[in-house]
């Protein structure tokens, strides 16, 4: 918005352009009240145990196959990603109002030899609530799982995802570079 | 060599024949002896500590950029590495012959919560000395690394390379599946 107002010209001797000049910064303060309100509304933190009452496997459903999970091998697993302690990050965007799990996105940290002994961020399960797209929640996952890959000392972030979704992650700052390989087990 | 003794028709019967199948069972021992010698040659096994003497550093330097690292930032990273235990092996094969480790590849194993709580095997930094090629040493670190994710529990084990590494994956069992994605902090 900020933007926009810079490109109309408003001079502040003439009375005809006063009304506009309100105009544009009452818009400009609606936009900035409502997004410091989604902010309020939408805040990433880290996976907690309770997430999982608050819709966090549903959510998972609406990216691959997962079946629902008991209390406990939810609870078990939980414990199991915590001992890597900040090597294993897994966040959540919780919506205030309704109480629900509306996004997630993984990041484990790779130890290396190359680099100078380099670490890298691998970028994992990504996904925002089908009502809640639209909202840039997506952007601030990726925000926040490439900040914490980079305060943990990783010289880059990779992640894999499909042609569709390319132009998503360009738009986050990642460019292509390989390809990705699968063998299955099961 | 068993496929190819396969199709010729030999009969025990006619002597014209028995010199052929001489010739073919030699060759086919001959084979199998070169092959056993070279798989005594060429083991596969875990990085040890005392591997960066035999050159291990200088074959991750023919992957990517490699900077020299001391013996004390190796051994600080080697004993950060092994705190994962089986979640981060890192695998090598020694020339038995020269005492140089000519091939390495890695794999750490990921906990999800889809899938089951499932894993997934990442298979990283693969490479073989550009004096050894040709011996098949890549697809016995690539079979070691995805052993050890199937061992694991893994249901997949996935890679990132580039096009033209795709058909040595493809001879590995693997397909191509996504594109990935790099956003560098350096």
């Amino acid at each position: 918005m900020v933007i926009a107002l810079a490109v109309v010209r408003v001079d502040l001797n003439d009375c005809q352009s006063a009304p506009i000049l309100n105009l544009l910064l009452k818009k400009k303060m609606q936009t900035t009240n409502s997004s410091t309100e989604e902010e309020e509304i939408f805040q990433v933190r880290k996976l907690e145990i309770s997430d999982k009452k608050k819709g966090f496997v549903d959510l998972l459903q609406q990216l691959t196959l997962c079946d629902s999970i008991s209390d406990e091998v939810f609870e078990e697993q939980f414990n199991e990603i915590a001992k890597c302690g900040d090597d294993h990050l897994i966040c959540v965007i919780e919506d205030n109002n309704s109480g629900k799990i509306v996004g997630t996105g993984s990041v484990f940290i790779e130890k290396k030899f190359i680099r100078n002994c380099g670490k890298v961020g691998h970028i994992e399960d990504v996904v925002v609530d089908s009502s809640a797209r639209g909202k840039q929640l997506g952007k601030k996952i990726i925000g926040f799982l490439s900040d914490h890959a980079r305060t943990m000392g990783c010289y880059k972030v990779i992640l894999d995802c499909s042609v569709e979704n390319r132009p998503f992650y360009e738009r986050c700052g990642f460019k292509q570079k390989e390809i990705q390989m699968v063998k299955y087990f099961v």
